[in-house]
């Protein structure tokens, strides 16, 4: 069951430049930072009120998120939405027997010791959709 | 102050198509409906712990969202992030001060009665962000 939005990922192409404009302009305080290895991306969090903005920059031209911006002419863009379930696993069969084609058949590793897994966006009306566990 | 993610915008071709994926894939559960004339879009809210997942149909080809869709091939994305603010006028002065570029000077009507400005994407990373006022 989905328990709540987890996190809005935004990919961004570098965290030095976006950090400020989260902290000072929108006034989110400091975010905590992290690197997932697996994805090739340094991640930047932001807590507002339990659910996060979540800065992602790539650290290598093959990272999905560098391959995501170069599509979107280099730019940064909203890139995902993730959603907290109590159980990654049965989501994904409920999204599969509702016709969703899945990226991940069973959940990979995400930030922060999270189990993750993605939904294909051509199934799910142009929004690449994160189930994740925590 | 943000005290909270209101919402994510995401525009979709059709609210018809789209609401049976987030009530049966994702078990969101029933949206309520409303439509925002000046915006010229219908609108499917989902609560998800507090936090709106707004799906924007356009009811005219001269409707922003219709115009955004236009621009990403017709299809359907997150379109933008709203963030709720206590006072949405002192939000918008924060974030010129910070070297945004304002869509709305002041706050215009939303849905469901709110107050909303928008930051230009241009001068957020990628980002269209709402501020909004209950």
């Amino acid at each position: 069951m989905i328990q709540q939005i987890d996190h809005i990922g935004i990919a961004v192409t570098s965290l030095a430049a976006a950090i400020p404009h989260y902290r000072d302009a929108l006034g989110l305080g400091e975010p905590t930072i992290d690197e997932v290895p697996t994805q090739k991306v340094r991640i930047a969090m932001f807590n507002v009120a339990g659910v996060h903005i979540e800065l992602l920059e790539p650290t290598s031209p093959e990272s999905p998120i560098a391959k995501a911006m170069e599509k979107n002419g280099g730019r940064g863009m909203i890139h995902h939405i993730a959603f907290k379930s109590d159980d990654v696993l049965a989501q994904l069969a409920t999204a599969k027997d509702a016709g969703c084609a899945l990226i991940n058949e069973v959940p990979v590793p995400g930030a922060h010791g999270s189990q993750v897994a993605f939904l294909h966006p051509k199934s799910t009306f142009g929004v690449l959709t994160e189930f994740c566990q925590h």
